[in-house]
């Protein structure tokens, strides 16, 4: 780094804005090395999200796969909280892309945290697998670890509102087909699957797979980074978000409160007193 | 809106948040009437996109096209505010999520608005000559009332940076492209060029379409009216924020300011003095 | 500015991020040129907010108006959406920051925005009286103006939810006193009553003056100008979006909707369908 | 709770969003318990901060206090990332609200978060002496605890810029007059001026005490739970936002970028590059 240290001027200032992803001078727009008017038109939005987070093409299979994950997840309606706020937001006289980023800005730990929660469990036990574990034993091993400081809460399984999770069978007969063709190798499914088995066997019912888990397997089987998935569940979520935010825009609500307009809200505090007789922090 | 206004209690608080993008039920998740398992593998995410934003799913020809523009805005490098922003925001720990929401929420009328304008001047265009007018003369009378009040600046020419932006021709000519294979008219892509031609008859110089103005053409060839697509661009820049918070999250700045870390910033206020004699607002 | 282009290197850099506000070196920080450990303590933090944004210290009595009317507009409860939005913002699993960030954003020009649209009012009808019209003739004349294309909706007046906002009156009562003692003018207030009165008498009936107006009074007595209102009114309701964001920090609820869990939204769109039967769009 | 659970309808939507803070009835606002009208013109702002966050009404001086390190972090110049953030925001054409949003969203754990960790340790200090264990025995202990995991980094300490940053000796001066009145008991001064001591001893420098140590002394003296001090941290470090978003809202300045307008980047990445032969994602 003593090259960037000894730098000064519009160099030393230029240096600490650096970036490998993209390169420009009037007239040339490059992206990854590749002329962007070369890109647009040839490869598909999914092939151009691969390229700008991971700095290569993917191939038109893989492109197509992270295209499957990004659409299942747009939305999960208003009673998901970046979807209510969503709405909320554009009726208080805001941008539209105000209203998405109040939204997104609360895909956090514990609304838009559990795909990579999975596919941090996951990663784990493919870990294992490289050093020559076998897969049951493998799982076997992390869930220990996980569910002793857990509660027993395994990211990925089980959902508040659905027996079973519509996106995720789905999801993982896709990504079955994927693995046959050869596009991907189809363990990060068995990896899920064992999990899910084998915490059906400990805990004496079935807690089926859902949409942060089956998203996992794909995103797992494609390389992407347990951290980055986050990233790609706020594009995914972003469209839903858009979407409804521009449904309620359409409407004439002002100032949009979460409880019909004629209502309120429980008190639940102290009831009505005067002040103190005493001059408190008076000016 | 009588039927709304008579429901009570629950049916009351329902109705307060309904939609028409998403169903719901234990086990069922449908998105504009479709079960989400059955659109899973057989639209691409683009199609998934226009399906929440429009109702209806587009042709494979069609999504393909606006995945072609959405494609074409992700990234504009660290001089670009949403950009720079979410490069630092991501260093002061807080999540992807936030960093992007952040750099999302400035995606406002100067850094996200000329898509939307050119289009809006573009349909106006659009409109007269639907009512037969000739299309250079709906463009010459478009431009006289815009250059009366905008001290001739129009939405969608020109770039402060590149003599010509890369990426607008490439884009022009794959709406022809389309147009030749009837997926769309081609009448937008006429009007922004003859709006290109006679601004450069009237100032004497030709001020090229840029990004703004040639995805807009594709939005108004795709039929999307002019508001929405300021959240289509934030869905497309969406990708370069994510990518550039991503690369800076690998590094190891805090806390990363606009300059470099040893550079101060020029002080033009008051000089130095003491606080007046007389106490002004002590506590 | 010539002055500004002709730096180069680190001076043109900390010349970008030139500033009046503070100055800073190591061990120095001033704020408005006064040295930072000789405000601490001896100005009271409505003063330290003038300071900071108008440049100069105020008198006492000043700064006491000041936190009077940041104090007045702290909250109006969850059924407005900024409260309800930090509310539901930190059952996700985000800083507290981040949940105020998600609220603080959506106070825009209809939450937010009519105590600066009733002080660019008032500020008009001031402007009259400088010129010398009388007050009533100036407010005549300048709701002539407002009715005409804003469909009688006058800002500052009125309320969705309170026949008399109680808040109003008390900070009438305030400005008076601080006038009476010679702090303030009183030409504000004497404009608000005007325009309430007027109102009144071509509608035949009393719409008092609300939050909006009456702060909109004590920030246009003190020369605070419209656009940075909006501002104050940020920082005072920050208060109410923290206190709302702490109270349910404390509770258990998780990725908290708009209604209760058990409840779900009303679907008005498009019956189940099955997909065309021609491949739109597929992978 | 089987209150709640057993309501159904309109009560069940109001319990949902039941909240100690804020009674509302047509013409009636109370805040915990008082009426509106009588807090305005008779609590200062601060005191209506403390009221909002804690329940009750703060002394007079204790709310002084509280002013005094509110006021005390409002700043610390354009390299400060949120500061950054808030002047690039207003450039790009969205109201002030979402610039300070934009700002306030990255006051995170890294550049928000070290007043709060600092009163964590200095609460885990008092816990100790409250159990008996003298005041030097109980900072070396919880040091030992800390500078094992953590590389030496005590929160609280040090600052990167400033020898000695000037604001705390002030602010721990205050804190010692107001212990000498009887407003507070003194001995979160007494712990961190031992954990400065004692870090001095062990590396054999002084590190002294920063603006987060100092302030997070005041709060702990004043009795606020660390996380809640975060919320603090933004409500002060928002007045600076503000104050930089509008001065930077009076110049002319669109699209700010970090550095100066004709300046770039420096690309790390890939160099130019054909697209690869192979049709990768093609439309």
């Amino acid at each position: 780094m003593s090259d960037t240290e000894n730098k000064t001027g519009r160099a030393r200032g230029e240096e600490w804005w650096r970036t490998g992803i993209i390169e420009m001078r009037p007239g040339v727009i490059r992206l990854r090395g590749y002329e962007i008017q070369d890109l647009i038109g040839r490869v598909s939005f999914p092939a151009m999200i691969w390229l700008m987070l991971r700095g290569e093409l993917p191939s038109e299979e893989q492109a197509a796969l992270l295209g499957v994950a990004l659409g299942a997840a747009v939305d999960h309606g208003p009673q998901a909280p970046s979807i209510a706020i969503a709405r909320m937001a554009i009726t208080c006289g805001v941008g539209i892309n105000s209203a998405m980023a109040s939204a997104v800005n609360v895909l956090g730990d514990v609304h838009g945290g559990a795909g990579e929660q999975a596919l941090s469990v996951y990663g784990d036990i493919a870990a294992e697998l490289d050093a020559g574990v076998p897969l049951a034993e493998a799982v076997s091993a992390r869930l220990d670890r996980f569910l002793v400081g857990e509660n027993g809460y395994v990211p990925g399984l089980g959902h508040r509102f659905h027996p079973v999770d519509p996106r995720a069978p789905r999801l993982i007969e896709l990504t079955r087909d994927f693995a046959a063709r050869g596009v991907v190798s189809g363990r990060f499914a068995d990896i899920a699957e064992m999990v899910e088995a084998e915490v059906a066997r400990r805990k004496g019912k079935k807690i089926p797979l859902n949409i942060d888990g089956a998203t996992a397997v794909i995103y797992g089987e494609l390389g992407f980074p347990p951290p980055l998935t986050r990233g790609l569940f706020v594009l995914s979520r972003s469209v839903g978000i858009l979407a409804h935010a521009w449904e309620q825009s359409q409407e004439s609500d002002r100032n949009k409160g979460p409880l019909p307009r004629e209502w309120l809200w429980a008190y639940t505090g102290t009831p009505v007193r005067p002040l103190p007789e005493d001059d408190d922090g008076s000016q």
